[in-house]
């Protein structure tokens, strides 16, 4: 586990994982905490106005937003694997009916992400990044497991000056708990985005807003978040 | 070892390593073969520009160029311990005494890179990546070390529809044999650039042009390479 009382970096998308994730560390101890997001060309900033509100909510010493737009050249041709594939421009090609259906992959976007953000530690002095990874992710990404998140770790434990350390708590928990935590963190879930669709309500039927919803409830309780009728 | 007769990705920053094993992934009879080269704002492009000659001269189905120059972004702050990284433009401002002490370190720099250039292969439907990573590199280095290439490997192991590997088969070389196997391959050295300085000969002073120069003196030839004089 984590040193307290020692700076760390949260790596925050403005969904409900990582923003409760941010809070819990918070808690935990960690001062001062650094946000990290990746911004990729979305083509809302629902999420990044997200991630910023919550950042200043717990008063983060800086939130560092990080360009990657870059990785559409780097995945470009590879469309086939990338289909709706998050981090890459070729998501607005697609029809609207592959963008329902996750699993969503992007060719070793987590390592390419994590390396970034140990990097970005490793610059700042940090030795802990906290990332929110979840279970439901597991189902065909082999990079958000945790033998994965195991075996990033062994490489850079390797690192003889400032050997970071990739923490994922939640890596095993149902989405229901992680909202139970929040609740309990006082967390404004409010001003966290799920959604799909780039519109001015949620949209309550894609995947994430499903499976969103039905967290919150599993988790006894209503999302506040407004919703499109 | 990687399978023969199929194609590979080979990292080309325009050197004597990494053109030398251009040569040779070639010739194992890797095809087609991709060239991947990574630009961070460097003060000249010479580099670039002998990467690009030689992936010319050997022929490969494709030659890429990644901008990195996100990395600055990334490593902000972290100036200490970017002393003479030559993948930020932190370098610029550092002088030309500091310049000329390597070990140059970049945070985390080579997973960065490496796990592009995965992602790279992976979108391509390539198994294969090869880097000149050389024993030379070792010292104050964790990240150019054979241990770190083994888990490294680990991680993208676990990708269950394409593991990618990456291969340093001049990991434990003296540059010296390098050199010799490049002129087995009949490689023109001419234009390949090693040289820290942005001048239009080479300055045959600094530490790579020294090593460079020491490694030719070593395989009983001369480098063809002019010298400013």
């Amino acid at each position: 586990m984590a040193n307290q009382n020692q700076d760390a970096v949260v790596l925050v998308s403005g969904g409900v994982d990582s923003t409760v994730l941010l809070h819990h560390v918070v808690r935990l101890g960690h001062a001062p905490v650094h946000a990290l997001s990746f911004h990729y060309g979305q083509r809302h900033v629902r999420e990044l106005d997200c991630a910023r509100w919550q950042a200043a909510a717990v008063g983060v010493r800086e939130h560092r937003l990080i360009d990657i737009s870059f990785l559409g050249e780097i995945l470009q041709g590879g469309s086939a694997l990338i289909a709706g594939g998050a981090a890459v421009p070729q998501l607005k090609e697609l029809s609207a009916e592959e963008l329902r259906q996750p699993p969503t992959y992007v060719p070793n976007r987590n390592m390419m992400l994590l390396s970034m953000a140990a990097a970005y530690a490793e610059a700042q002095g940090i030795f802990d990044v906290f990332y929110g990874a979840q279970a439901q992710d597991e189902y065909g990404y082999w990079d958000c497991t945790a033998e994965f998140l195991q075996r990033l770790n062994a490489v850079l434990a390797l690192n003889r000056k400032q050997p970071v350390q990739i923490h994922a708590p939640f890596i095993t928990w149902p989405k229901s708990e992680t909202v139970r935590l929040g609740i309990e963190l006082n967390v404004d879930f409010r001003h966290t985005w799920s959604c799909y669709r780039g519109d001015a309500y949620a949209c309550g039927a894609c995947p994430t807003c499903v499976e969103r919803l039905n967290a919150f409830k599993a988790a006894g309780t209503e999302d506040p978040l407004e919703y499109a009728e």
